[in-house]
Formats: C-alpha cells, sequence, structure tokens
C-alpha cells in the first residue's frame, strides 16, 4: 500500500519540527522550541511522536540531527549545536521509547532528499544540493542514493578549500568556501557594519561599493566550489538553497553567470542549476521520506 | 563457472595493449604501436581480439580508451590522443566485427577499477584513484562502482580549479589542479631547465633550491586537491599511482604530511593514502574486469 504513513523530525539548534507525512505530504505537524538538555530533547521527542502517531498506523520514524550521524548504527556521533549529543545511540533508545522503527540522517541530507524527491530534483538521479545559511552545508545524491562517506561526513562541501592560506573558518581550518560565503564570513567580510545580509543587498542595491564588493566575491568563491564539484562528479543538477541565496539574489546571478566559466565544459554541458523549491518543512519530509528508502516502500 | 575468460584491451595514443584474462590474471598478451588512423586502429584491435580470442571461450571484450566514452551507448565521445575518435559507436562496430559482446570504458576508470579489484583497493568499496603523469586523471569508486557522471566526464580530478587566475592548463582554464601538478606543468614550472621530472628530483637531491621548490608547490597543490576529494566524498581509500610520483619521491611524502593538516579533519579520520600497486598492465585488467561487471558474473 502506498498510503502508509511515516513520521519525519526535524532536530536543530532552536526548533524540533516534526510531522506525519503520507505520500510526501505532511497531514499533521508540531514546531518546538529545542529544549537545552539532552533529556529533554529525547524527552520530547518521544512525546511528539506519541501525538503524531496517535490513531494513525505508522511504519517508522525519521530524525534528521544537524550534525554527524552514523547512520548504520542509527548513533549522532557529534552535533555542534545540540549539547551533550555525543555518540549517542538515539536510534536504540526511540525504539525502545516508541516501539517503532527508527532511522537517523543528518538534516542537511534530508533537505537533499526532499529536494531529490519532491522538490527541485524530481525525475533525476545525480544531484548535488547546496545550503548557503550561516554556515555551508550540502548533500550528494548518485544513483539514486545518499552519498555518506567511510565517516558519514560526505558532502562536506562547506569545507572545501578554495584557497590556500585563505581567511580562517569556523571549523579551524583556513580557505574554505564556508569563510568565504557563508553568511557568517559575509557579514565578518564587512566588518560588521551590518547584522544580516539582507542589509549587505540593500547597500549594494543603494550602490555602496563595500557592499558590492563583498557580495561578488562571496558570489566569486560560491562559484569556484559549486564548480569544482560540477567537474569532480558532473551531475545532472546542482540545487542551490539557503537563507543568503534568499537574502542576497546578486550572489545567484554571479553564480549563474561564473560557473559555467570555471566548470569542465563538458561536465557543465550535462548539468542544470535550479533553485531549492521546498521550504521550512523539507528537513522533516526528508527525514519521513528517508524511512520509506530504508524499509525499502519505494 | 568463475574460470570464464574475457579480453581487456588498452588503447592509448602511443600503443594498444591487449590479454586475455582469466579469474584477473592475464594468460596471453599482445602490445602494438598505435596506428595513425581510426581505421587502422579499428583493424589492429579486431585482429587482436581474433587472435587472443583463438580456442578459448570468450564472454566479451573491453576496450578502455583515453578519453571520454559514453559507457551506456558504447561511443567514443572524444579522444584528444587518437585522431579522428569523435561520436565513434565503437561497441556496435567491434560487435559486429567479433560476434562478441564488447563493452567500451574510459582508461582511467579502467585502472581504477583494476586497483579496485586486484590491487591497493581489495576489499573496499569507496576509493578515489589519482594517477599523476604529464597530466592528472582520476577515477572515484562510490558503493563498489565507477561514478560516471551525467557527462561520462566524472572524476575529472586533474581539473578542479585550486586558484582562481592561477597558471594555464593544457584544457585552455586556469588554476586546475593539472596546471600546478601534472608532469608537464611540473617541467614548465622550473622553465624547461631539464626535460624529465626525475631529473628535478635528481637536481633536488643535490640540495639545487629551485628543484625543491618546483617539487614542494607541485606537492602542494597536489594535496590541497586530494584533500579536497576527502572533504567532499569522504572516501575509505585514496590510491595514488602515475609516472610522476614514481619519479619524484619527495612528492609522495609532501602529500602524506600535507593532506592531513589540509582535509575536513572527520573524512581524514576514516582514510588510507596507498600507492597503486599494478603496473603496465592495469588498463587492460580493468578493462576485461568490466566486462564481468556489465555481464554481472561478479
Amino acid at each position: 500500500m502506498k498510503s502508509e504513513k511515516t513520521i519525519g523530525v526535524d532536530i536543530g539548534g532552536t526548533k524540533i519540527y516534526a510531522g506525519l507525512v503520507c505520500e510526501g505530504k505532511i497531514i499533521k505537524s508540531r514546531k518546538e522550541k529545542t529544549p537545552e538538555s539532552r533529556q529533554g530533547v529525547i524527552t520530547l521527542l518521544g512525546d511528539l511522536i506519541d501525538e503524531l502517531a496517535e490513531g494513525a498506523k505508522v511504519k517508522g520514524v525519521g530524525l534528521g540531527f544537524a550534525g554527524y550521524v552514523d547512520v548504520e548504527k542509527g548513533e549522532v556521533i557529534f552535533a555542534p549545536n545540540l549539547p551533550g549529543w555525543e555518540n549517542i545511540p538515539i536510534k536504540r533508545i526511540m525504539e525502545e521509547r516508541t516501539s517503532l522503527p527508527v532511522f537517523v540522517e543528518n538534516d542537511v541530507n534530508c533537505v537533499t532528499l526532499a529536494e531529490f524527491k519532491l522538490g527541485a530534483g524530481r525525475g533525476k538521479k545525480n544531484l548535488v544540493a547546496i545550503f548557503v545559511g550561516t554556515g555551508i552545508g550540502g548533500g550528494i545524491i548518485l544513483n539514486g542514493q545518499l552519498i555518506h562517506g567511510a565517516t558519514y561526513s560526505g558532502a562536506e562541501i562547506g569545507h572545501i578549500t578554495l584557497k590556500l592560506n585563505g581567511p580562517k573558518c569556523g571549523c579551524g581550518r583556513l580557505g574554505c568556501l564556508e569563510a568565504f560565503a557563508g553568511g557568517s564570513a559575509i557579514i565578518r567580510s564587512v566588518r560588521r557594519k551590518v547584522k544580516a545580509v539582507h542589509e549587505i543587498t540593500k547597500a549594494a542595491d543603494e550602490g555602496k561599493k563595500w557592499a558590492i564588493l563583498a557580495l561578488e566575491r562571496a558570489g566569486k568563491y560560491l562559484s569556484l566550489g559549486i564548480a569544482n564539484l560540477i567537474t569532480i562528479l558532473s551531475p545532472e543538477l546542482v540545487i542551490l538553497g539557503g537563507g543568503v541565496i534568499k537574502a542576497a539574489p546578486r550572489i545567484l546571478e554571479i553564480v549563474k553567470e561564473q560557473i559555467p566559466l570555471m566548470a569542465l565544459p563538458i561536465a557543465m554541458k550535462g548539468v542544470e542549476i535550479k533553485l531549492a523549491r521546498l521550504q521550512d518543512e523539507a528537513g522533516l519530509l526528508g527525514a519521513a521520506l528517508g524511512v520509506e528508502q530504508r524499509l525499502g516502500c519505494v
């Protein structure tokens, strides 16, 4: 039966967004502030799942965490914005609590999976998704499968080094894509003249040179990072999303103009560049879709 | 039956190396100079296959071409060192000529497949192979499968851009890995003081500053390119091979020292770096192994 239901939960540093999903649609959902303690999060997850599952025949639960996740073991290895989440066997904990099959995935991979199945990537088999927010995250789908890598850190696109001895990144290394084109880095590059990227867009629209240059620099390095992914993987599609892309349309223009000049021409021939289509609910949808993939329903 | 035989042929710009292969071993082989005309190559291929197949029960033939190949259609799209090879349906031509199933693959992918099945990559499922010769080529295996990409140009590792407005590459673009660390580029970087990379090694061993600096620069950019692949794909293994690596052991030392400083630490944790194990016969072995994979014998 195709009308089977799954629960998807998107667990971020500030909010937890859970939904009951059927055939790619959210039937019922709940959004909560993320509790401060790990036990608080675990208790809330159990309660949300109980509530959403009530009266529904639920096949399984997908949890998308903002952090490194061991997908096979179902453990959160490390989640920088969730205090105390280090090597936590959350699959086992939640399966005991809910008596449902539970699967764990990285949140950006969930969003990538949602775009692949329901959004900009429908009908494609090979794509790269890049989300530019405060930091930069991404997901890679090849032959219809998420690439996890040996350490489940696959697709850490924000941390490709684009310049030897370049600017310092939040990860401690130098010259990462994120250190050029992530929201925090862009704001740092204008010496914190503003608090948000959309203010830089406004200043650029008013002709302010510093703002124009900041967006150009971010756009140029984002183009370089994406062009390298195209050269390496020759995907059919690159999906671009995230708050910075929305707040700075100029960056998208630069990317569309520069990538074809930077990527290997033969790989460029086969690729489209599209904006992400799904909104805030992409993470929970992807977490739910992950359950269907793992249980082999789709 | 496991003892079935296949024929593999490695078709390069200077030589054609063909062999009858059984259980990963070459039973009989022939090496010929590459004919100048396309028709000459086609005739020679037919003759070599006839000769190798004589008296043996051959399941199929694998052809590895130095160029872009449409693996599904079995066409050579473009082969820079083989004049006249553009959009040539070589699978169909050779199947008509030999009455055997024929499969076509890129030569570096063949070498990667051979290292994966019989060489440094045995027992792994996710690896990246990089071969540094005059140019730089590579192959990527994820979940046990070669990554071809939408345009069959996947794994064009030599053409990752490592520096905006960097040195000019043979491909016409700027700042490619190959333009820093390929054999031709290294020799160009010492203003053609020497004709081959091993002479630079000799000069460096004698304490010549220009030679030491040239190897350091090549090693540093090669490290950067490989580190980015590790960050993006988190493979279990990186295999490094090719003439330049053999001719300049100092580059290998630099790479082993620099990659851990450049790659994302979590991805670095899961990866080994090894030298390629197979020799000159890797291409034909890989072409033959490709046949077994496609026919589903292994």
